[in-house]
C-alpha cells in the first residue's frame, strides 16, 4: 500500500496494474536518504500548519538545456543535468530567527562519515554563523535509526579535525552522544528539532544583537 | 560583445561564428525578468564576498519525471516539467535577521500589476511577517528603469484592496514613489537593497524579540 504523506509533492492517480511498467530493482539508490527527507518535509509542513515556523527544503537545482514549447499544453524540459547546491537543503525563519540546516544519513553503526559533507556546504554554514544565523545538521543513523542534531560550530571543529590527524574523517557515536542534541521520533511533528532549536536560544548560544 | 558577469552561472566558452546556430528571433519571452534577475544575483555575489550577507535565489523547482543514467557519465534529466514554487524567490541571513523578497518587472509606466503576483507568495510572505521576518518585494519599472523596495506588510494592503475596490488591481507609481522605498543603481553591489534594510532594521520596524 502506498502513503501519500503530506509532504508537498503532487499527487500521482496510481497506475493501473495492467499498465505498470517493469521498474528496475535496484531503486535503493535512488531512494537513499528519502525517509529522513520525508520525515522533515513532514514536520516542516506541521510547523508550517501550526504557525510555528516557515522553513522549506530548497528545490534540486537543476541545469537545464533543452526545453519544448508545445502548442497549447505546459512547456517540457527535455534536457537538463543536476547540478551541486551551492547551499544547505533547508532554511526559514522561527521567531526571528534565521534556521539553516542539512540533513543526511549513514549505514554506519559506529560513526557519521565527514564525506557526506561537502566543503560548500561547509562555507556556507560559516557564513551564516558570521552572520548570526543558527545553523546545525540533522544525522540519523538508519542502522540505529537514531537522530543527532549537531550545531553547525561543533560540525566544523570535526570538519577541520580530519585534515590535522590521521584516521578522524568521521564523527564518532560516542562523541555525538556527548556533544550533539539526540532527537527522538515524535507523532507530529515527526522530527521536533524546534525543541532543540529553543533550547539553543535559551541557552543563549545564539545571541541576536 | 558578451560580458560574463560574475552572477554563478557556469562559463560557457564562445561557439565560433562557423558553428553558430540560427537562434529564433522571437527571444524576448525567455529573456523576460532576466535583468533583474540577473543584477540581484549580482548583487548578492556581491554582499557574500563583502562578509556582508548570505542571500541566494531558491533554484526554479522542477518536477521531474524521467531520467537516464547513461553508463559512465552524469544521469541525464529526459523529462521534466516546471513547477509552481511555494515560496518567495529570495532568502537568507543579514545580521542575524531573517531576510525574503521576491522580484518582478513591469514594462508599464503608470502601476505595477498585482497579477504580478500569486496567493501562495502572499501567504508565505504573510506566514514569514508572523516569524518577524524582514519581507518585502523589489519591483521595477523596466521602461522607466526605476527600482522600488516595497515593504510585504504593505503589499498586503495593495493586495487586499483589489478583493474591496473595483479598478485597483495595481499598485500607482504615485502610491509607490509615497510608500516604498526608491533604489538606484549602484557599481557593486549593483542593487544595494541592504541599505534600505539597514534603515527598516533602524526604524525599528522590526523588532526582534
Amino acid at each position: 500500500m502506498v502513503i501519500h504523506y503530506p509532504n508537498g509533492k503532487s499527487y500521482t492517480p496510481p497506475v493501473k496494474q495492467a499498465q505498470k511498467k517493469k521498474r528496475p530493482k535496484d531503486i535503493s539508490f535512488s531512494n537513499r536518504g528519502m525517509s529522513l527527507e520525508d520525515d522533515l518535509n513532514d514536520s516542516n509542513i506541521t510547523y508550517l500548519t501550526q504557525g510555528r515556523a516557515v522553513i522549506h527544503k530548497k528545490p534540486t537545482p537543476i541545469q537545464i538545456v533543452q526545453v519544448d514549447y508545445p502548442k497549447r499544453s505546459a512547456a517540457v524540459i527535455k534536457e537538463a543535468y543536476f547540478k551541486q547546491a551551492s547551499t544547505t537543503d533547508y532554511n526559514g525563519v522561527y521567531r526571528g530567527y534565521y534556521l539553516d540546516f542539512e540533513a543526511k544519513e549513514t549505514k554506519n553503526k559506529q560513526s557519521f562519515p565527514l564525506k557526506n559533507f561537502h566543503q560548500h556546504q561547509i562555507d556556507h554554514m560559516s557564513a551564516c554563523l558570521n552572520q548570526k544565523g543558527i545553523c546545525f545538521v540533522i544525522l540519523r543513523f538508519a542502522s540505529l535509526n537514531r537522530l543527532f542534531l549537531l550545531e553547525a560550530a561543533d560540525l566544523l571543529v570535526y570538519w577541520n579535525r580530519q585534515y590535522q590527524e590521521k584516521e578522524k574523517k568521521s564523527i564518532s557515536l560516542k562523541e555525538l552522544e556527548k556533544n550533539a542534541h539526540e532527537m527522538y521520533y515524535n507523532f507530529s511533528p515527526r522530527i521536533p528539532y524546534l525543541e532543540v532549536v529553543d533550547q539553543l536560544i535559551e541557552d543563549d548560544v545564539h545571541n541576536i544583537e
